[in-house]
């Protein structure tokens, strides 16, 4: 027997299960609805009981986050390690994994929580996420290059243990990317239906951090622009079209396997087993320039009908795009669409599992909506499955006129965590 | 007959109401959770049958979005008018008025929607809330002081009609506002349980302004700071304590029509009966000072425990706080902890309806969360119900120390709509 539990094997914790709430509650004949009651309990003024439970498990093969359904709102940080000793990082990522542990399971963090021990002491938990439910949070670690080399000589002892995959991300065409917005050495992505729950998370583990680690950059982002379950209707983008029909499903096991976990690494890199590699991009959109566009030339641009997200060549959302159907002057699918630069026939059958959400920072000097996508995707070698895409993408797509990179990170998503190890053990012990 | 139907008198429009919807969805008992199912549909992926109604209605005697129960979510917009013309400006506060309204019943705007119409043209609607419900959005919206006057001469021809009470805000202890997020001449607060519709609304009002009024700054908040109804739970602010358990409910008539509606104004001034003033604060947080302060000194700076929002006083969270208890070395409520220097009782009595949010716009250079409050009330004079508060609050409270104010909006909210009106006629034509 494997010493991993796979995610479908894994407890719910000491809460009762979903099912066993839903019959509770009398509500079996609204199973469809058995999220939608959960992500109720969380936002809402209703008495926050567990009427399902909204437990995303900790401990398992990978980490949460990533084939995860995906929550409704996400709050994500990059760090600026700036303790020096390998003991030091090693304490701050044993600290995390405890806090991250309770809170993704609905409780305070420490031992004495938001408002217990000691009364002349600052409290270990911040406090506003007492009355919340667990609200499906998933923290996701990963490591960035930097924090293994400063770009000279390895920082922590870890310069051996940098996989090739984990690469400096070549300059694209089109990128406007801000230093203040892009890299740092450890990335946390918490997502959560609630807001206020992902938020609560950054916060904790930023004030964790205190005097080893502090924020360089965090975003805030909402909806979903891409769907990562088949039980999930498709997500529109502020482009307003659907985004994220041909994404990776966390129901398909084998797409997941071939395109998302890393595996048989050897020696210096096996840490990475059961992990992933995460690509973040900030990409603004020009919506006022889009929005004064025509619809023909909007849905031309994407190659997908703007209400149903068909390909124009015809069918519906999930119908194959027919690339060599002839229309007007060329095909109907234009080879410059979206779709036809994006899809995994002229990217070498590679495939991401997208996983990004819309931003609104407010607005720019020019009052235009400071608004677009925050990309995220999870892919098993961003040398294959992310650079050559966006690659043809900046050069030949449509869309890319509409779109400004401003931001970029590239994260080694280390394997999940068992009880009593810590995110990053395989790191420094393997 | 009043011309006037109460908010309480107005019908769902056309869809079914929400205890048929709720009887028909055979969920009778869940009757606790009616409020969740509607945001659950919104939210979620389960198919959008109108399980419930979340269509908060546009016509009434008030603007909705005062006292309606507050969504999980905000954007609000202030608009600088670049129109010269007074036609110009009534257009467009009628143009607003149609797209307002379809957006509230979660329709699309314009005749054509997001699809319909010239395919050769742009669409009316920008599309990316095509599958979302209603969620609950409403849309509010008000004038601020420099749309009746530039400082020295009229504008729009509406120097007669400036109310009195829209003052210049005075400079308070503590104010380091910015320009760029404070004033405006109108303001748009949008709010919904889904952020994509609250966004929605916003960028379909700026794109109809195009060429006539332009964002000058733009807010996104979450959670709710203040609960404005007794049905619901009251939420915590991101300093991790209760936030609003003494504010005005919606249910409250009274109050309501003591603290918040205009009546009984004549003259230049009669186009503000039933309207009222919003106030909007940008109040950025010191959390990491304040993470780091004992709990101790928490609860005294704010005078109510942490967990449970009780007075320190005693008694539970709706307790009436004893201001003459005796203490160690004082009254058990410190003189300048929130809840003595917030009071009513030493404010002339006067209450304001809070509907603040919470905010997180990333992180500054110093590695710091830029997080805090959006600090919303609706008040029927702010030189009665907010100066003088705020004064003794920014002199005496022990929280300002915490507290940095970084942008001021005061406006003046027209009362609501009839079938055939438009936002604000009265001011042109009263």
């Amino acid at each position: 027997m494997s010493l991993w539990r796979s995610r479908s094997d894994r407890s719910h914790g000491a809460g009762p299960s979903r099912r066993s709430l839903l019959t509770a509650a009398g509500a079996g004949g609204l199973g469809v609805a058995a999220g939608a009651l959960g992500h109720s309990v969380a936002a809402n003024a209703a008495p926050r009981m567990a009427l399902v439970s909204d437990v995303v498990p900790f401990y398992g093969e990978h980490q949460a986050g990533i084939d995860t359904q995906a929550q409704d709102r996400m709050h994500m940080a990059a760090f600026d390690v700036t303790a020096t000793g390998r003991e030091e990082l090693i304490a701050l990522l044993t600290e995390w994994t405890a806090a991250i542990e309770q809170m993704t399971r609905g409780a305070e963090v420490g031992q004495d929580g938001a408002t217990g021990g000691d009364y002349e002491a600052p409290p270990e938990d911040t406090g506003e996420a007492i009355d919340l439910s667990a609200s499906n949070l998933t923290v996701t670690v990963g490591f960035g290059r930097s924090l293994f080399t400063d770009g000279r000589k390895a920082r922590f002892d870890l310069g051996g243990k940098l996989p090739e995959a984990l690469i400096s991300m070549p300059h694209f065409p089109g990128d406007f990317l801000e230093e203040a917005r892009s890299g740092g050495d450890i990335v946390v992505q918490a997502c959560a239906d609630d807001p206020q729950v992902a938020v609560h998370a950054v916060r904790n583990l930023a004030r964790i951090a205190f005097g080893r680690a502090r924020v360089r950059w965090s975003q805030i982002g909402f909806g979903r622009t891409s769907s990562t379950s088949a039980t999930q209707k498709t997500p529109r983008n502020l482009f307003g079209f659907k985004d994220g029909t041909a994404n990776i499903m966390s129901e398909d096991g084998a797409a997941l396997s071939e395109h998302v976990w890393v595996k048989g690494a050897q020696g210096p890199e096996a840490w990475m087993n059961g992990g992933s590699y995460l690509v973040a991009r900030r990409i603004r959109m020009h919506i006022e320039t889009w929005d004064r566009s025509p619809l023909g030339d909007q849905e031309r641009i994407i190659g997908r009908t703007k209400r149903g997200g068909a390909p124009l060549s015809g069918g519906d959302e999930f119908t194959e795009p027919d690339f060599e159907m002839p229309g007007r002057g060329g095909p109907v699918m234009p080879v410059d669409s979206h779709v036809a630069i994006a899809h995994p026939r002229v990217n070498g059958g590679v495939r991401m599992l997208r996983r990004g959400f819309n931003y609104t920072d407010g607005s720019d000097g020019l009052g235009r909506l400071d608004a677009g996508l925050f990309f995220i995707a999870f892919v098993v070698d961003p040398r294959t499955h992310y650079v050559p895409m966006q690659n043809a993408m900046a050069k030949n797509d449509a869309l890319s006129e509409y779109l400004r990179h401003t931001g970029s990170g590239l994260f080694a998503v280390p394997p999940g965590v068992q009880p009593g190890g810590y995110l990053g053990q395989g790191l420094f012990e393997l």
